[in-house]
């Protein structure tokens, strides 16, 4: 078994996820390419220490700089605030080293722009962090409607709702300001990655995005609390979605659902094991959503448990993704999604911005127009 | 107790149910004005008989101008296609007899307002028969928000979503042609009254209207499969809304959500027998949504059941709608819906259909603007 | 179309049902008999009267003897406390009238085997009130289990649970004491129906009855809270029951599960309007419990209405109860359950409080031993 | 941070399980003693090999009394088949070294007990591998009936049912011959073991337990297929167990609810990251079974995720448990279920194979007794 070096740049939320990932995915899934954690670089000596203690790494660093051309760090993480997104990438990809850069893909259209340039340059594998979609169930879902099992897809509703903001005397912090932080930068971006994956892409949007808690102790709200698109897809598909930080009860809900001529599908990611399936076939009076639970018979199930229905979790998803990493970087062949394909769900989140602004129909850009 | 004489016009699916409604709302609910079955119309004599007979009228006729005009016809029942809705009611009403006249108002909005205007000249009682808000969930559902509940809404999402149509070889039939009889002119009418009755006035609106199978075997549709909404409502809520007659594998998707910065609502229709409750308050670890199954303690559940959870289904909320009938003839004060509150749904029908056309955000004009 | 004049003794909660069910019956279901509400007897002439007014009834009296042998009725329904089942069915059918009487039959199992022989050597009509195996949903789940849609059956699990004795301090009343009126008279014998119909005749059994809150403010209670119940079925299916009125949380838990070997059953009364479908068929990973929601496919549905997922309810129960009694008179044979098949339930009844007793499994006697 | 060499003997499912946990659960868990994958023992030099490079340990070998004896190994999970449990345990413990071993304990009551001596006598920390009940969920449903959340607990339902062998036409395995492999030997241990720890000790049952399809190709089947248990506990707790194998449909029916005076829990583990919670209080109009979402706010959640609803998985109760056990070995403080619990689970097994046969109650014996 071949090992690889992989640096971290982010130690908090995400960068343990990415730790913790690549500890487990050599066993998990019995890689034949073996992640070794070789540094972490976070803002200060002092943290970058703490985070390589904790999560096994080599060796930490404060600059994120010496991490990237470090000679034994071989492929890099990406899990800091986003505007240092696109400076990482673009440094790792001039090494010639593969990025899995978390989304939203920069701090702007431009950044993502750039960066799909950088990578694409580079010839290396490039990937984007989308998590939710990579779950066994909205795997199975998206090869279900691939092959026609729903027949042709009529409509299609999706949202990501949560509600850690949905108390209006919550503090403004950090994540109350900056595009990057709001609904339509966080939160949107998971939604939209799964409806271009699921569909197709979005051809032309309406949009609506909000602040609804526009003081907070603490301070003004700078960005939005909620959004909601209306949409129509390259096939045709006519689609609803709303984003939401202060949906109340919401904890995780990324769901959607899609209606087709033969069948539908339903999905929520707070039952995340369970995907519903509707087949118009057979008597009427047997016909109903069945509740169908992951197991060895979905996409990457069975690497974490023989029986069906024993459940995978939110860091079972960032193994996932390590492993699809690891085999981009090892087939050298571009594994969903790439930064191309986050540059795809930026321009829908853009036109969205732009809609809400005109108040009017927007058309979104389309992929050769880089 | 008083007996009032029913005439009903119209002997098919509604016309049935409210024949039964009629027969059942007195000992159900105790009135103590109690319809007696006096005519009932159809269009031929033959047919008009065997409804009588089917049914327990009295008598039956082909002319529903004969029942409107009888003096033993005391209150009217219109279970008729739309187009016939306006002038049935326009005479009832220069007889001053109360009116109860299906959903949705007319065949055009001409037609909403004129019925608007016999009615409250005649003054007497006079109703829309949107039966599914009448559920004691749905019920409770209003009563929650409107004391507050679950704090300032700020968002609602809705749809009434079925999929009788969702085959495309399903033939064409007097259903789909005719905008009446499209799932804007049929089912959306449902959902809208249930957002204005939940969160008030819709102020703007945009909208989609599409004919997703344009052909059928018999010949081709023209009316609409599938629609989408955006608004805002006047207290400023953002929502979102979707019509289906092809939403595959829907058979009641009658199924709304309210989010307010205290609390959460959800209800489908498919499960009528419950309402879900988030209330953001106790300790973190307790908080959910709550299934809340209907019972004595809601409205209009008591007359049904003693025994709560034991359930209510789609023949009682024509009971409900029938017993609200009789108070307001009795009180002589106006129960909602009123003809007003109908008008009120089809401008914002009216609107989306405009916005379908011009592609662009709708007022939808308030109700002074008779 | 005919018509048959209607008694009822009884003129509480279930008076009223059956009351209610008779008067919507004939339009509900365009039976060819319709029922006309004749007499209704209660205990003092005063609530006979207002039993009278309330239902619609011709007449009222304080004497149930009058009733039955009033020329003029020619069915009777029984709603009175279980200790008069006995009398008031053996007098009816000594006259050649068809009796309806309410769950359990009698108040000993010597009442009901003296009931059965009345009423086979009458040779009419008479049938038990199970009110809750005929909602639509457990009337096509044992159609498939009859049909072997699951197989073999190899497991059976059933529960009828409330919790309006939940609170320890509720209150001692007529409820409280008297073995009818405990969980093993008042709800066991719905489920034991239930298990009986799906399955087939249980065996054997071993048991536990308790009375949990011995003492309530107002009294000793003299009856039982709960009872758990392990049986084996003539077929050799092993099974689990459970009743209770202190189950917390639950409203109208009636429910069960039924595994075969090719599938598998659950249903809920709770949401009386779906039943839960798996069928061991086509590939493993597009297998999942389906949720079926009633409709005009499934058995007595239709009547009610001509759409899928519109639901039925309780009072409907009765309505679809009252149509089958219409059915075993106008066809002069059984419809199930017959007062044989009531006597069955009690048998189970009886065996189980003798294994609480005796600790001890016990044989449950048979049919042919009256 | 301390580090600690870890040897693990077997490595199929659970060994796999086992080494992936040990591996994560330092970075996941933030714990001061870091587990060093040392040794891995299995049958063959080959499959030892495999398995030292699939998970990533030091060294292998097919000899488990080496991987005991090895200076380096300083705590052993033993994964193997249940007969060596006892042997392996026994040398472990006789060189003072912790022991963490697969349920359930030993392939005897005879050897449970020998082990619990051995563990005792050594004072090491000794754990069973109960992994179910350490889901967030189970661990507050724990904790809630504990604080008295619900009062005084009535009654208690468990079961444990899969469907792995449901079709008659699987084919004879060594899963099919020994009572070890079999339902009661293999699936109940884990419910009873949530039974004892949520309501306490049981002290009396009578139960069946059976082999449904006795014969399969490739062979007779030795082992049982199903069972049932009725119980009480020593807190005076009536209940139910259902354990299965052929349960058609059910993938995890790893599932309970109980009852109390003021509340009632219900949990499936087919959806793990969801605890049903009904409390008996407030307007009765409002009260209704949460379905509330397992989040930082509950034991053991926030090492995997900050945000609530992201949930955990199958695997996730692994590493908790590598974490428990970690914790045990540092603070010299038996973590539950330690070796003596476990032993009171086979106690209850044994008392229900007892009562099968005799077809009586039977007491079970408690604790001191060893």
């Amino acid at each position: 078994m071949a090992e690889i070096g992989i640096g971290i740049v982010g130690g908090g939320y995400m960068g343990k996820a990415h730790a913790v990932a690549m500890t487990a995915v050599g066993a998990q899934f019995g890689t034949s390419l073996r992640p070794r954690l070789e540094m972490i670089a976070a803002r200060t000596k002092a943290s970058a220490e703490d985070y390589r203690q904790a999560f096994g790494f080599r060796r930490g660093t404060d600059d994120w700089d010496q991490l990237v051309s470090d000679p034994d760090v071989e492929a890099v993480v990406i899990a800091t605030p986003q505007k240092l997104h696109r400076e990482i990438a673009e440094a790792a990809f001039s090494l010639g080293k593969p990025v899995l850069c978390e989304k939203p893909m920069g701090a702007s259209l431009e950044d993502a722009e750039a960066m799909v340039a950088a990578a694409e340059a580079s010839g290396v594998a490039n990937m984007v962090g989308y998590n939710y979609i990579r779950t066994p169930a909205s795997q199975f879902a998206r090869k279900l409607i691939a092959e026609g099992a729903i027949g042709t897809v009529t409509w299609f509703r999706g949202e990501h709702t949560e509600d850690f903001y949905a108390d209006p005397d919550a503090p403004a912090t950090w994540r109350t300001s900056g595009m990057a932080n709001g609904t339509m930068g966080d939160l949107a971006p998971h939604m939209i990655n799964a409806a271009l994956a699921l569909i197709g892409p979005v051809t032309s949007l309406v949009a609506e995005v909000e602040t609804v808690h526009t003081q907070r102790p603490g301070g003004a709200v700078t960005n939005d609390d909620q959004a909601q698109i209306m949409c129509r897809f390259a096939n045709g598909t006519m689609g609803q979605m709303h984003f939401s930080r202060i949906a109340t009860g919401r904890k995780m809900g990324y769901a959607y659902e899609v209606h087709g001529t033969h069948g539908a599908i339903r999905f929520d990611q707070e039952d995340q094991n369970a995907l519903w399936l509707y087949r118009a076939e057979g008597p009427e009076a047997e016909r109903g959503f069945r509740k169908i639970l992951t197991g060895p018979a979905h996409p990457d199930y069975l690497p974490f448990c023989q029986g069906p229905g024993h459940g995978t979790g939110y860091q079972d998803q960032i193994i996932i993704e390590a492993h699809d990493f690891l085999r981009a970087i090892e087939t050298r062949t571009p594994v969903w999604p790439t930064f191309r394909d986050g540059l795809a769900v930026m321009r829908v989140v853009q036109a969205a911005l732009t809609s809400s602004r005109t108040r009017a129909w927007q058309d979104v850009p389309q992929d050769p127009t880089i």
